[in-house]
């Protein structure tokens, strides 16, 4: 008896410490690794441009395919899904053509899946459009035969950059219909970066069946401000758009998927993921190549550490999240189909900067059993929030309602300057910030792994 | 009666949340403005290299005291000083000499006021340690005649990088005297930076008057990899390293300082500083030309936000910390010559990355009041901590034991990568980090010059 009493009484209290030791062997090994941050270099690098349907984003599937390959999981596979195509064509033209100011080339792209100009360009007078309200405030005999330039700048004050993100995005995904319903020829947006520079940034546009599907472009927040301020001057002045995009036929591709089988459970499945796809001028670093393989990290973190989880701990490269969104819904599908138990789910699609907080969806009771984990992350200066989610993680709701989302937040000054640009490269992802992210996400999968939170 | 009653009522509500009004103009003007970034361009790009005693130095004593003039301060003014001066001289050659891997240049800068080689170099076999306790275990005979080669990394899992940094830089300020005791040629330290790249880290050296003054450098992280990879091969191989610096005679220099006189207390003083001088190797742009410029845009942002403080509230550039810190003795000197009664200070000199937490160094009723303004902090996710002091404002304790030190806290995953490199250039900062920590400083300052801790 007294033995056991000991045995128990060491139990008791290495049960408290071994969290702390798990997880301070976790980011040990993360902050220490170069692995993933190598393979961060090779994506970004080599498969450049990987937005769904081009062969880049296929060389991206074989690589991580190969990649956990080699890993000795329990199970890796490619689960398949047809893509939308669709090709930039031709270097973008927007030049301001102007008595006053002369021939001006700003920088430009096309927005994706946008409609061409057609080989000859287009021109037209502008009408530059800053709100929603000045947008409603517009008839058609002031846009018909326009190009509308919609320029509502991200907003700099909001401390949560994403919010700012949400409030300004309606001009790229909506407005190339809004413009059309109005009569206009074309589209032209102030890119959606939060910053003052030159780069252009891309992302979806949304056509609708019944409306005309007008070209739509983005220009640099540095051409916007000049576009408006000559307008102010010269409001007659020219804008001379030219892109050759066209859509193509869809194609073969696939979500890629590791897993470390539960010890317990392992119909009941932990997913941690990131999107494979990328847009097409850019290398993908921090959207969404860093949450890839933080997510492939978090397995390679329990494999190093000796955590044989209780659950089947998943790593999703989720394919087409830029575009329209099949890889999620897919895998919510065929997981509903097979009759997976989907228990909890987390994606790292925000920037692989500096962690700064964890989250979970939670109930207020879930949300109180979350919070006696803070001792656990102080030490990682990481707060504990509500919250959670994602694009490719979401479909799992329908199938799952009682699914927990959880959520590694980075620090986001920096994530709107790089998103959907050419400036979105392996340089700007610094390999500790993506580590301590990895080692956030392990710590928080291991401990939801172990106690759950109901 | 009632008209005073109910004015006072709304001051009582108003007291309250004019605070969260103030602090919120505060952000809202730094996260929008650009001109502390567009000055740290200029200094980065136009004193690189502005170590004291050097030209560049002056220049940016001469830029920061005019972009001061120019704001409408209540006072600028340079306070003189006497500083060292010390040139690198050529390009330093650090090479590999090995019958087995052959002759292989690796990339070095010497220490700043390291003794030179001479013109014809120096070469030597070289002994390897890893640890003070490994130099303790040396005596003469293994040392004697020989390089000595401190290769101590900076402990990557610490999760805070400046605890790394201290526990490795006594390689760096006191391994060429240690190495000199033992009849050492001279000293080849591996340099202080978190990260394995091949950028060379400067910083100071010290030598000591009785023992023999050694040249002493740097050589890269992979550099030192390489190295010590080589020894263990070939134990007998030669490092050559030629070094062509000089110690020159003193010069005048200056700490340039501005102020917003106190409208009720113009005598009692809180200082806001960071240093102007840089190594020679570096824009210095997060060391500490950042710094400097928050210092300056927390005036602005008093002026442009219309707070009259109650104290006297100065920015101070001050020169030479990185060298033997008589800047800051210099300050305390003579603020204590001129009667002045300096209550707070504030040194940002952490790197101007995305601030974490601000912090005092209070007593515990002290830290009780300073948590009262968590909630005025939480919305721009900062922490109240107990810490601060810097190396500048330092020395203002012996004057005032009582001066409350304050200290911003910025992310530091990154900052040991630039650190006294080539690496620290204006590219690596971040606008909205560098202004949300502007914001920040200039946010306490206004809560303390309003309601003291005491």
């Amino acid at each position: 008896m007294v033995a056991l009493f000991l045995l128990t009484g060491v139990t008791g209290r290495s049960q408290q410490s071994s969290d702390e030791i798990v997880i301070g062997k976790i980011f040990n090994e993360a902050l220490t690794s170069y692995e993933a941050w190598h393979n961060l270099e090779w994506l970004c690098k080599n498969t450049k441009g990987r937005i769904c349907g081009q062969p880049q984003a296929a060389a991206a599937v074989e690589y991580t395919r190969q990649l956990m390959e080699q890993m000795n999981l329990d199970s890796v596979w490619l689960q398949p899904l047809m893509v939308k195509s669709w090709d930039r064509g031709e270097p973008e033209v927007a030049r301001i053509i102007s008595e006053k100011f002369g021939t001006i080339d700003i920088a430009s792209c096309a927005l994706g899946w946008s409609a061409g100009t057609g080989e000859n360009g287009l021109s037209a007078r502008v009408v530059e459009i800053r709100s929603r309200e000045e947008l409603k405030s517009k008839t058609k005999s002031d846009i018909e035969g326009r190009i509308v330039f919609f320029n509502q700048p991200m907003k700099q004050t909001n401390i949560n950059t994403f919010a700012s993100y949400g409030e300004a995005a309606w001009q790229r995904s909506s407005g190339a219909v809004e413009a059309a319903k109005l009569g206009a020829v074309a589209c032209v947006i102030r890119s959606l970066n939060i910053e003052t520079d030159d780069y252009p940034h891309t992302g979806i546009t949304r056509y609708s069946i019944d409306v005309k599907q007008i070209p739509a472009i983005a220009v640099s927040t540095k051409a916007a401000d000049r576009l408006s301020g000559h307008l102010a001057t010269d409001p007659g002045l020219l804008l001379y758009i030219r892109t050759t995009c066209t859509e193509r036929p869809e194609v073969p591709s696939f979500n890629v998927i590791g897993e470390i089988r539960g010890s317990e459970f392992p119909n009941e499945i932990i997913t941690v993921g990131g999107h494979l796809d990328a847009w097409d001028n850019s290398e993908g670093a921090h959207d969404d190549a860093g949450g890839c393989m933080q997510s492939v990290e978090m397995l390679r973190l329990f494999q190093k550490t000796g955590i044989r989880p209780r659950h089947t701990v998943r790593a999703v490269m989720f394919m087409d999240e830029e575009v329209a969104q099949r890889g999620g819904a897919m895998y919510a599908q065929m997981a509903s189909e097979k009759g997976e138990k989907h228990i909890a789910a987390l994606e790292s699609d925000r920037g692989v900067f500096q962690p700064r907080a964890l989250a979970v969806t939670g109930n207020p009771e879930q949300m109180k059993k979350f919070s006696a984990w803070k001792f656990l992350f102080d030490p990682y200066n990481l707060t504990l929030e509500n919250g959670g989610g994602g694009v490719d993680v979401g479909p799992l709701k329908k199938y799952y309602p009682d699914i927990l989302f959880m959520a590694m937040l980075p620090q986001d000054s920096r994530y709107f300057m790089m998103h959907h640009s050419a400036h979105d490269t392996f340089e700007q992802v610094n390999r500790r910030e993506m580590q301590y992210g990895a080692a956030s996400i392990a710590a928080l999968v291991y401990l939801y792994d172990k106690y759950g939170l109901n």
